[in-house]
Protein backbone atom coordinates (compact mmCIF):
# COMPACT_ATOMS: atom_id res chain seq x y z
CA UNK A 1 0.00 0.00 0.00
CA UNK A 2 1.75 3.75 -1.11
CA UNK A 3 0.09 6.62 0.73
CA UNK A 4 -0.15 10.28 0.06
CA UNK A 5 0.11 12.51 2.96
CA UNK A 6 -1.49 16.36 1.60
CA UNK A 7 -0.19 18.85 4.29
CA UNK A 8 -1.18 22.02 4.36
CA UNK A 9 0.01 24.64 7.10
CA UNK A 10 1.56 28.00 6.81
CA UNK A 11 4.55 27.85 8.66
CA UNK A 12 5.44 24.28 8.89
CA UNK A 13 9.07 24.63 10.15
CA UNK A 14 7.66 26.50 13.42
CA UNK A 15 5.11 23.87 13.90
CA UNK A 16 6.12 21.66 16.86
CA UNK A 17 3.34 19.13 16.10
CA UNK A 18 3.83 19.03 12.63
CA UNK A 19 8.24 18.23 12.73
CA UNK A 20 6.83 15.72 15.40
CA UNK A 21 4.65 14.08 12.99
CA UNK A 22 7.32 14.05 10.17
CA UNK A 23 9.73 12.33 12.27
CA UNK A 24 7.40 9.38 12.75
CA UNK A 25 6.89 8.86 8.56
CA UNK A 26 8.21 5.39 7.64
CA UNK A 27 10.89 5.60 5.12
CA UNK A 28 9.18 3.12 2.58
CA UNK A 29 5.50 3.30 0.95
CA UNK A 30 4.93 6.81 2.21
CA UNK A 31 4.89 10.43 0.01
CA UNK A 32 4.61 13.72 1.79
CA UNK A 33 3.95 16.82 -0.08
CA UNK A 34 3.78 19.72 1.85
CA UNK A 35 1.51 22.46 -0.61
CA UNK A 36 2.59 25.37 0.60
CA UNK A 37 6.14 24.78 -0.27
CA UNK A 38 5.65 23.02 -3.25
CA UNK A 39 3.38 26.29 -4.93
CA UNK A 40 4.50 29.17 -3.04
CA UNK A 41 2.66 31.46 -5.42
CA UNK A 42 -0.42 29.60 -4.70
CA UNK A 43 -0.52 28.17 -8.46
CA UNK A 44 -1.53 24.40 -8.28
CA UNK A 45 0.09 22.06 -11.37
CA UNK A 46 -3.57 20.09 -11.32
CA UNK A 47 -2.45 17.26 -13.82
CA UNK A 48 0.79 16.48 -11.76
CA UNK A 49 -1.63 16.22 -8.11
CA UNK A 50 -3.52 13.89 -10.12
CA UNK A 51 -0.68 11.57 -11.11
CA UNK A 52 0.52 11.87 -7.43
CA UNK A 53 -3.03 10.46 -6.42
CA UNK A 54 -3.33 7.95 -9.37
CA UNK A 55 0.16 6.64 -7.73
CA UNK A 56 -0.98 6.10 -4.20
CA UNK A 57 -4.18 4.13 -2.64
CA UNK A 58 -4.39 5.94 0.82
CA UNK A 59 -4.99 9.65 0.98
CA UNK A 60 -4.01 11.64 3.89
CA UNK A 61 -5.01 15.43 4.58
CA UNK A 62 -2.69 16.81 7.48
CA UNK A 63 -3.33 20.17 8.99
CA UNK A 64 -3.84 22.09 11.61
CA UNK A 65 -7.90 22.82 12.07
CA UNK A 66 -8.69 26.45 10.99
CA UNK A 67 -12.21 27.61 11.76
CA UNK A 68 -13.35 23.85 11.48
CA UNK A 69 -11.45 23.35 8.55
CA UNK A 70 -8.45 23.20 6.44
CA UNK A 71 -6.11 26.27 6.03
CA UNK A 72 -7.43 27.80 2.37
CA UNK A 73 -4.75 26.03 0.31
CA UNK A 74 -5.81 22.55 0.66
CA UNK A 75 -9.39 23.73 0.03
CA UNK A 76 -8.19 25.90 -2.78
CA UNK A 77 -6.44 22.11 -3.73
CA UNK A 78 -9.83 20.46 -3.46
CA UNK A 79 -11.22 22.71 -5.75
CA UNK A 80 -8.67 23.01 -8.53
CA UNK A 81 -7.26 18.96 -8.52
CA UNK A 82 -10.58 17.05 -7.57
CA UNK A 83 -12.21 18.12 -11.47
CA UNK A 84 -15.71 16.95 -12.44
CA UNK A 85 -14.53 14.00 -15.26
CA UNK A 86 -11.45 12.80 -12.70
CA UNK A 87 -12.68 12.90 -9.42
CA UNK A 88 -16.37 12.31 -9.42
CA UNK A 89 -19.00 12.75 -12.35
CA UNK A 90 -20.58 10.14 -14.71
CA UNK A 91 -18.84 7.29 -14.47
CA UNK A 92 -17.08 6.07 -11.66
CA UNK A 93 -14.05 8.60 -10.42
CA UNK A 94 -10.37 7.67 -10.36
CA UNK A 95 -10.41 8.00 -6.52
CA UNK A 96 -12.94 5.00 -6.06
CA UNK A 97 -11.95 2.46 -4.01
CA UNK A 98 -9.16 4.31 -2.62
CA UNK A 99 -8.75 5.47 0.97
CA UNK A 100 -9.18 8.92 2.72
CA UNK A 101 -8.16 10.17 6.36
CA UNK A 102 -7.76 13.25 8.11
CA UNK A 103 -4.65 14.17 10.68
CA UNK A 104 -5.57 17.38 12.10
CA UNK A 105 -4.11 19.62 15.59
CA UNK A 106 -6.33 21.29 17.48
CA UNK A 107 -5.97 23.95 19.52
CA UNK A 108 -8.81 23.30 21.99
CA UNK A 109 -9.43 20.62 24.55
CA UNK A 110 -11.07 17.49 23.15
CA UNK A 111 -13.82 18.05 25.62
CA UNK A 112 -15.31 21.51 23.97
CA UNK A 113 -16.36 19.33 20.84
CA UNK A 114 -19.61 18.38 21.83
CA UNK A 115 -23.17 19.70 22.81
CA UNK A 116 -22.39 22.08 25.99
CA UNK A 117 -19.42 22.01 25.01
CA UNK A 118 -17.36 25.41 24.15
CA UNK A 119 -17.00 24.55 20.32
CA UNK A 120 -20.83 23.13 20.23
CA UNK A 121 -20.12 20.54 17.95
CA UNK A 122 -18.27 17.05 17.45
CA UNK A 123 -15.57 16.08 15.28
CA UNK A 124 -17.90 14.03 13.38
CA UNK A 125 -20.30 16.96 12.77
CA UNK A 126 -17.59 19.44 11.71
CA UNK A 127 -15.84 17.15 9.41
CA UNK A 128 -19.01 16.27 7.54
CA UNK A 129 -17.40 18.52 4.06
CA UNK A 130 -14.86 15.81 4.09
CA UNK A 131 -16.74 12.69 4.65
CA UNK A 132 -19.31 14.09 1.60
CA UNK A 133 -16.31 14.53 0.09
CA UNK A 134 -14.93 10.95 -0.01
CA UNK A 135 -18.65 9.75 -0.26
CA UNK A 136 -19.09 11.38 -3.64
CA UNK A 137 -15.28 10.41 -5.13
CA UNK A 138 -16.14 6.94 -4.07
CA UNK A 139 -13.06 6.74 -1.30
CA UNK A 140 -13.31 5.08 2.28
CA UNK A 141 -13.68 7.48 4.85
CA UNK A 142 -10.96 6.21 7.81
CA UNK A 143 -11.41 6.96 11.31
CA UNK A 144 -9.44 10.31 11.67
CA UNK A 145 -6.17 11.06 13.99
CA UNK A 146 -6.71 14.63 15.89
CA UNK A 147 -4.37 15.98 17.91
CA UNK A 148 -5.45 18.15 20.58
CA UNK A 149 -2.74 20.58 22.29
CA UNK A 150 0.26 19.24 21.85
CA UNK A 151 1.93 21.59 23.64
CA UNK A 152 0.49 19.97 26.56
CA UNK A 153 1.06 16.52 26.09
CA UNK A 154 3.00 14.38 28.36
CA UNK A 155 5.80 12.21 26.66
CA UNK A 156 4.05 8.93 27.02
CA UNK A 157 1.14 10.76 24.66
CA UNK A 158 3.37 11.61 22.37
CA UNK A 159 5.01 8.17 21.84
CA UNK A 160 1.74 6.96 21.60
CA UNK A 161 0.50 9.35 19.00
CA UNK A 162 3.92 9.17 17.18
CA UNK A 163 2.98 5.14 16.98
CA UNK A 164 -0.73 5.75 16.45
CA UNK A 165 0.12 7.87 13.43
CA UNK A 166 2.24 5.60 11.61
CA UNK A 167 -0.24 2.96 11.57
CA UNK A 168 -2.62 5.83 10.09
CA UNK A 169 -0.31 5.94 8.03
CA UNK A 170 0.70 2.14 7.01
CA UNK A 171 -1.26 -0.17 8.50
CA UNK A 172 -4.19 -1.73 7.13
CA UNK A 173 -7.86 -0.53 7.66
CA UNK A 174 -8.64 -2.37 10.49
CA UNK A 175 -9.02 -1.61 14.28
CA UNK A 176 -8.78 -4.67 15.69
CA UNK A 177 -6.16 -6.16 18.00
CA UNK A 178 -5.41 -8.73 15.87
CA UNK A 179 -4.39 -6.04 13.46
CA UNK A 180 -2.15 -3.66 15.36
CA UNK A 181 -0.50 -6.85 16.85
CA UNK A 182 0.90 -8.06 13.30
CA UNK A 183 1.81 -4.45 12.66
CA UNK A 184 3.90 -4.12 15.89
CA UNK A 185 5.61 -6.99 14.85
CA UNK A 186 6.47 -6.04 11.56
CA UNK A 187 7.57 -2.61 12.83
CA UNK A 188 9.81 -4.74 15.62
CA UNK A 189 11.77 -7.50 12.82
CA UNK A 190 11.98 -3.70 11.17
CA UNK A 191 13.98 -1.98 13.26
CA UNK A 192 17.32 -0.65 12.43
CA UNK A 193 19.03 -2.16 15.19
CA UNK A 194 23.19 -0.81 14.72
CA UNK A 195 22.62 2.19 17.00
CA UNK A 196 21.25 -0.59 20.27
CA UNK A 197 23.31 -2.05 22.43
CA UNK A 198 24.19 -5.26 21.62
CA UNK A 199 21.80 -7.99 22.04
CA UNK A 200 19.04 -5.53 21.53
CA UNK A 201 17.87 -6.90 18.39
CA UNK A 202 17.41 -10.26 19.91
CA UNK A 203 15.41 -8.92 22.22
CA UNK A 204 13.06 -6.80 19.56
CA UNK A 205 12.99 -10.38 17.51
CA UNK A 206 11.70 -12.55 21.10
CA UNK A 207 9.04 -9.89 21.44
CA UNK A 208 7.98 -10.37 18.11
CA UNK A 209 7.85 -13.84 18.36
CA UNK A 210 5.85 -13.88 21.86
CA UNK A 211 3.15 -11.71 20.08
CA UNK A 212 3.03 -13.94 17.35
CA UNK A 213 2.80 -17.16 19.51
CA UNK A 214 0.14 -15.52 21.61
CA UNK A 215 -2.15 -14.24 18.78
CA UNK A 216 -1.82 -17.98 17.17
CA UNK A 217 -3.20 -19.28 20.66
CA UNK A 218 -5.66 -16.54 20.78
CA UNK A 219 -7.31 -17.49 17.33
CA UNK A 220 -6.93 -21.50 18.36
CA UNK A 221 -8.58 -20.50 21.33
CA UNK A 222 -10.97 -18.71 19.29
CA UNK A 223 -11.75 -21.98 16.77
CA UNK A 224 -12.44 -24.23 19.86
CA UNK A 225 -14.95 -21.31 21.47
CA UNK A 226 -16.75 -21.12 17.80
CA UNK A 227 -16.94 -25.25 17.95
CA UNK A 228 -18.52 -25.21 21.23
CA UNK A 229 -21.53 -22.69 20.32
CA UNK B 1 -29.83 47.61 10.02
CA UNK B 2 -26.39 47.81 7.78
CA UNK B 3 -25.48 44.54 5.69
CA UNK B 4 -22.24 43.59 4.43
CA UNK B 5 -22.09 40.63 1.40
CA UNK B 6 -18.91 39.39 1.90
CA UNK B 7 -18.76 37.56 -1.79
CA UNK B 8 -16.37 34.79 -3.12
CA UNK B 9 -16.39 33.71 -6.50
CA UNK B 10 -13.69 33.16 -9.34
CA UNK B 11 -15.81 34.57 -11.97
CA UNK B 12 -18.44 36.91 -10.76
CA UNK B 13 -19.15 37.91 -14.43
CA UNK B 14 -19.72 35.18 -15.71
CA UNK B 15 -21.83 33.84 -13.11
CA UNK B 16 -25.81 34.17 -13.77
CA UNK B 17 -27.28 33.61 -10.40
CA UNK B 18 -24.43 36.01 -8.92
CA UNK B 19 -25.53 38.76 -11.43
CA UNK B 20 -28.92 37.97 -10.57
CA UNK B 21 -28.77 38.39 -7.53
CA UNK B 22 -26.57 41.66 -7.40
CA UNK B 23 -29.06 43.21 -9.31
CA UNK B 24 -31.62 42.68 -6.71
CA UNK B 25 -29.67 44.18 -3.64
CA UNK B 26 -31.33 47.24 -2.20
CA UNK B 27 -29.47 50.52 -3.53
CA UNK B 28 -29.26 51.38 0.47
CA UNK B 29 -28.00 49.73 3.93
CA UNK B 30 -26.11 46.93 2.00
CA UNK B 31 -22.44 47.29 0.97
CA UNK B 32 -21.41 44.36 -1.10
CA UNK B 33 -17.66 43.24 -1.11
CA UNK B 34 -16.54 40.82 -3.78
CA UNK B 35 -12.83 39.35 -2.62
CA UNK B 36 -11.42 38.38 -5.37
CA UNK B 37 -11.60 41.31 -7.58
CA UNK B 38 -10.67 43.34 -4.14
CA UNK B 39 -7.74 41.70 -3.32
CA UNK B 40 -6.74 39.79 -7.33
CA UNK B 41 -3.35 38.84 -5.67
CA UNK B 42 -4.64 37.17 -2.70
CA UNK B 43 -2.93 39.22 0.05
CA UNK B 44 -5.76 40.27 2.18
CA UNK B 45 -5.97 43.88 4.09
CA UNK B 46 -6.89 42.76 7.85
CA UNK B 47 -7.26 45.65 9.28
CA UNK B 48 -9.31 47.29 6.37
CA UNK B 49 -12.01 44.49 6.27
CA UNK B 50 -11.95 44.66 10.36
CA UNK B 51 -13.40 47.70 9.78
CA UNK B 52 -15.54 46.93 7.70
CA UNK B 53 -17.07 44.19 10.02
CA UNK B 54 -17.14 47.21 12.58
CA UNK B 55 -19.89 49.18 10.42
CA UNK B 56 -21.77 46.36 9.84
CA UNK B 57 -24.48 44.94 11.82
CA UNK B 58 -25.35 41.57 9.77
CA UNK B 59 -22.34 39.52 8.14
CA UNK B 60 -23.46 37.47 5.14
CA UNK B 61 -21.30 34.84 3.77
CA UNK B 62 -22.09 34.59 -0.56
CA UNK B 63 -20.62 31.76 -2.69
CA UNK B 64 -21.14 28.86 -5.23
CA UNK B 65 -21.08 25.77 -2.83
CA UNK B 66 -17.98 24.45 -3.27
CA UNK B 67 -16.81 20.74 -1.95
CA UNK B 68 -19.33 21.06 0.78
CA UNK B 69 -17.97 24.30 1.66
CA UNK B 70 -17.04 28.10 0.43
CA UNK B 71 -14.02 28.73 -2.30
CA UNK B 72 -10.73 29.19 -0.75
CA UNK B 73 -10.06 33.03 -0.99
CA UNK B 74 -13.00 33.01 1.41
CA UNK B 75 -11.40 30.58 4.04
CA UNK B 76 -8.18 32.40 3.71
CA UNK B 77 -10.37 35.88 4.64
CA UNK B 78 -11.67 34.10 7.77
CA UNK B 79 -8.02 32.74 8.48
CA UNK B 80 -6.69 36.21 8.06
CA UNK B 81 -9.26 38.29 9.26
CA UNK B 82 -11.18 36.87 12.57
CA UNK B 83 -8.57 36.40 14.89
CA UNK B 84 -7.87 35.79 18.18
CA UNK B 85 -8.54 38.97 20.05
CA UNK B 86 -10.53 41.01 17.13
CA UNK B 87 -13.33 38.32 16.80
CA UNK B 88 -12.73 35.71 19.52
CA UNK B 89 -10.68 35.24 22.68
CA UNK B 90 -10.57 35.76 26.32
CA UNK B 91 -13.33 38.85 26.41
CA UNK B 92 -15.93 39.02 23.96
CA UNK B 93 -15.31 39.40 20.33
CA UNK B 94 -15.98 42.71 18.62
CA UNK B 95 -18.71 40.51 16.23
CA UNK B 96 -20.33 39.82 19.35
CA UNK B 97 -24.36 40.84 19.16
CA UNK B 98 -23.95 40.67 15.08
CA UNK B 99 -25.76 38.35 12.52
CA UNK B 100 -24.45 36.06 10.20
CA UNK B 101 -25.70 34.18 7.44
CA UNK B 102 -24.97 32.09 4.42
CA UNK B 103 -26.07 32.70 0.91
CA UNK B 104 -25.09 30.11 -1.49
CA UNK B 105 -25.50 28.29 -4.91
CA UNK B 106 -25.38 24.69 -5.34
CA UNK B 107 -25.11 22.79 -8.69
CA UNK B 108 -26.87 19.46 -7.46
CA UNK B 109 -31.02 19.16 -6.55
CA UNK B 110 -32.11 19.87 -2.93
CA UNK B 111 -33.93 16.44 -2.56
CA UNK B 112 -29.35 14.93 -2.84
CA UNK B 113 -29.01 16.97 0.86
CA UNK B 114 -30.17 13.47 3.20
CA UNK B 115 -28.94 10.42 3.86
CA UNK B 116 -30.43 8.12 1.30
CA UNK B 117 -29.60 11.40 -1.64
CA UNK B 118 -26.47 11.14 -3.29
CA UNK B 119 -24.70 13.91 -1.09
CA UNK B 120 -25.51 12.30 2.12
CA UNK B 121 -25.90 14.72 4.45
CA UNK B 122 -28.34 17.44 5.21
CA UNK B 123 -27.14 21.10 4.37
CA UNK B 124 -27.19 22.29 8.32
CA UNK B 125 -24.71 19.52 8.56
CA UNK B 126 -22.67 19.94 5.84
CA UNK B 127 -22.63 23.38 7.62
CA UNK B 128 -21.97 22.48 10.64
CA UNK B 129 -18.09 24.34 10.44
CA UNK B 130 -19.76 28.13 9.71
CA UNK B 131 -22.44 27.56 12.72
CA UNK B 132 -19.49 26.76 15.03
CA UNK B 133 -17.85 30.07 13.50
CA UNK B 134 -21.01 32.16 14.42
CA UNK B 135 -20.89 30.44 17.87
CA UNK B 136 -17.41 31.39 18.54
CA UNK B 137 -17.54 34.64 17.37
CA UNK B 138 -20.52 35.09 19.56
CA UNK B 139 -22.76 36.30 16.09
CA UNK B 140 -26.89 34.76 15.41
CA UNK B 141 -26.98 32.39 12.73
CA UNK B 142 -29.13 33.20 10.36
CA UNK B 143 -31.81 30.61 8.18
CA UNK B 144 -29.15 30.13 5.34
CA UNK B 145 -30.46 31.01 1.86
CA UNK B 146 -29.82 28.19 -0.19
CA UNK B 147 -30.53 28.48 -4.57
CA UNK B 148 -30.36 25.20 -5.92
CA UNK B 149 -30.17 24.91 -9.85
CA UNK B 150 -30.14 28.35 -10.66
CA UNK B 151 -30.08 27.78 -14.18
CA UNK B 152 -32.91 25.41 -13.99
CA UNK B 153 -35.50 27.57 -12.15
CA UNK B 154 -38.47 29.09 -13.66
CA UNK B 155 -39.26 32.61 -13.65
CA UNK B 156 -41.41 32.15 -10.72
CA UNK B 157 -39.00 30.86 -8.90
CA UNK B 158 -36.65 33.40 -9.66
CA UNK B 159 -39.27 36.30 -8.54
CA UNK B 160 -39.58 34.40 -5.25
CA UNK B 161 -35.96 34.08 -4.76
CA UNK B 162 -35.29 38.10 -5.59
CA UNK B 163 -37.85 38.94 -2.81
CA UNK B 164 -36.00 36.49 -0.58
CA UNK B 165 -33.06 37.70 -0.84
CA UNK B 166 -33.74 41.17 -0.58
CA UNK B 167 -35.45 39.87 2.99
CA UNK B 168 -32.29 38.32 3.61
CA UNK B 169 -30.21 40.80 3.43
CA UNK B 170 -32.27 44.02 5.15
CA UNK B 171 -35.51 42.08 7.10
CA UNK B 172 -35.23 41.95 10.55
CA UNK B 173 -34.48 38.33 11.99
CA UNK B 174 -37.81 37.05 11.80
CA UNK B 175 -39.77 34.79 9.41
CA UNK B 176 -42.83 35.72 11.42
CA UNK B 177 -45.78 36.51 8.32
CA UNK B 178 -45.97 40.11 10.45
CA UNK B 179 -42.83 40.46 9.77
CA UNK B 180 -42.78 39.72 6.04
CA UNK B 181 -45.76 42.09 5.65
CA UNK B 182 -43.98 44.99 7.12
CA UNK B 183 -41.03 44.39 5.41
CA UNK B 184 -42.96 44.29 2.06
CA UNK B 185 -45.57 47.22 2.94
CA UNK B 186 -42.26 49.45 3.35
CA UNK B 187 -40.72 48.15 -0.13
CA UNK B 188 -44.06 49.00 -2.34
CA UNK B 189 -44.27 53.20 -0.17
CA UNK B 190 -40.34 53.06 -1.20
CA UNK B 191 -40.31 52.01 -4.55
CA UNK B 192 -39.23 54.22 -7.74
CA UNK B 193 -42.37 54.38 -9.50
CA UNK B 194 -41.36 57.15 -12.01
CA UNK B 195 -40.95 54.90 -14.59
CA UNK B 196 -44.27 53.19 -14.16
CA UNK B 197 -47.70 54.24 -15.88
CA UNK B 198 -49.65 57.32 -14.08
CA UNK B 199 -51.63 55.86 -11.25
CA UNK B 200 -49.10 53.47 -10.21
CA UNK B 201 -47.94 55.21 -7.34
CA UNK B 202 -51.39 54.99 -5.69
CA UNK B 203 -52.04 51.42 -6.51
CA UNK B 204 -48.97 50.38 -4.71
CA UNK B 205 -49.54 52.61 -2.00
CA UNK B 206 -53.05 51.38 -1.62
CA UNK B 207 -52.18 47.37 -1.55
CA UNK B 208 -49.46 49.32 1.64
CA UNK B 209 -52.53 50.31 3.33
CA UNK B 210 -54.56 47.09 2.48
CA UNK B 211 -51.51 45.07 4.09
CA UNK B 212 -51.29 47.28 7.12
CA UNK B 213 -54.90 47.63 7.65
CA UNK B 214 -55.29 43.42 7.51
CA UNK B 215 -52.48 43.86 9.95
CA UNK B 216 -54.24 45.61 12.40
CA UNK B 217 -57.46 43.77 12.16
CA UNK B 218 -55.34 40.25 13.01
CA UNK B 219 -53.61 41.67 15.64
CA UNK B 220 -56.96 43.20 17.05
CA UNK B 221 -58.47 39.90 16.80
CA UNK B 222 -55.53 38.01 18.59
CA UNK B 223 -55.89 40.18 21.69
CA UNK B 224 -59.86 39.23 22.00
CA UNK B 225 -58.88 35.62 21.20
CA UNK B 226 -55.79 35.64 24.10
CA UNK B 227 -58.28 37.45 26.22
CA UNK B 228 -60.86 34.69 25.84
CA UNK B 229 -58.44 31.91 27.80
Amino acid sequence: MKTLVIISHPDILESGSQQFLLNAVPSEGVTIHHLESTYPSGKIDVQKEQELLDAHDRIIFQFPFYWYSSPAPLKQWQDDVLTNGYAHGKADGRLAGKEFGLVFMLGVHEREYQAGGRELFSISELTRPFQAMAHKTGMTYLRPLTVYQFAYMTDEEKMDLYIRYQQKLTNENSESLASRERWVSEQLRQLNTNDLEPGAEDILNHAADLMETNRTTIDELQVVLDQMW
